[in-house]
């Protein structure tokens, strides 16, 4: 029983940072995104796309959770954008207090998209709210159609779920009609986008989406 | 610090009952697998092409771990190889009690190689001890070449690192020698296998080295 106590009272404190995170964000009319997925789907890619879709419009930095090396907030710096590592040192997920340290690292004040990538795992980071506006689930497409049954958590706490990785539909069994099925039957308020940083199908759906959201965010006025 | 101690011993607890596990898997010269990747990698592909190699020789069985859902134990169970599932409701990785558990299920003195197929997760896993003789740490060409150095945990405590879907490379670029050697970096020790479950490459490799492993930890006489 002192296991799941613990762990409840850690959801709990993270949940209370979170709430701060996400109040001290919308004071500055900041969009914050959460990208959960596998090692290797495509975060940083789908990132790279929309930011170079998006940077003439809107003023985007990122928060890159890694458990170690800087490899991907150096990806983003290569493209002008502020970018700030957290290396987890073995953690399998960010919390609200590491992101709430980033905040600190950053100019709030020139942010109009904030983009945190997650550690790439499917599983924990679903648990933990970070304060983000919105967050987004990805999947790729050689990671196989099963895998909203299979991990469900993620699917059902995020609002917009990106298929990555499209260009390779050819070379795979990979049923799409089927994961859309599926993923809705767990949470059938999910957005969905088919998209490929190779080909850049989907890329600009997208970012037509996170523009319409950002602005119902501030209000017509904004 | 709450948190650090009551992991620690959380893992202390998972590792005396690991060695539980390992002694009674010795007790009946069983050899028994850890198979660690990310969702979708292609644990479950692996083990089926490997249980298809080595079936006439060896008699199998294996314990699936899967968050929700028993889709891969009756992949395997297609095969005629006993199947246990265990559904860790929520939890990212196999415990060595849930394994334990699971031992009680399955006719031990009627198995070979047991292979356990932890929960899709390429971080959370490699903390926690089964109780296993080797452990495999399963990375897909699509996830790309700069996991191990993102990712080194399970690639330092892996003896047998497993490159899938190398019929992908062709449409990806994914470069082999730099993720060999990053991962021998990080663990000079690793035994490599390049493989494809569409085309089988790699697989023959694979199943002589368990036949091999094998009859080392059984003796000359077994």
């Amino acid at each position: 029983m002192t296991e799941i106590k613990v762990l409840r009272n850690v959801l709990e404190a993270n949940q209370q940072v979170a709430e701060e995170n996400r109040r001290r964000l919308r004071e500055h009319g900041i969009f914050c995104l959460n990208f959960i997925s596998s090692p290797g789907a495509g975060k940083t890619s789908v990132l790279e796309k929309t930011i170079a879709g998006l940077c003439y419009t809107f003023r985007f930095a990122c928060i890159e959770g890694d458990i170690a090396g800087e490899q991907d907030a150096k990806r983003l710096a290569r493209l002008g954008v502020p970018a700030v590592q957290i290396n987890t040192e073995g953690g399998c997920h960010l919390s609200a207090a590491m992101v709430k340290r980033a905040l600190d690292e950053l100019d709030l004040g020139n942010i109009d998209i904030l983009a945190i990538e997650n550690v790439g795992n499917l599983v924990c980071p679903a648990s933990f709210d970070l304060g983000e506006s919105l967050r987004f689930v990805l999947l790729s497409v050689p990671e196989g159609d099963d895998k909203p049954r299979k991990y469900p958590e993620a699917f059902i706490t995020s609002q917009v779920f990106v298929i990555t990785k499209c260009d390779l539909l050819p070379y795979l069994s990979f049923d799409v009609e089927r994961v859309i099925r599926e993923a809705l039957e767990i949470n059938p308020r999910l957005e969905i986008f088919r998209t490929s940083a190779v080909n850049g199908a989907g890329v600009e759906e997208l970012c037509a989406f996170l523009g319409k959201k950002l602005k119902e965010l501030r209000g017509p006025n904004a």
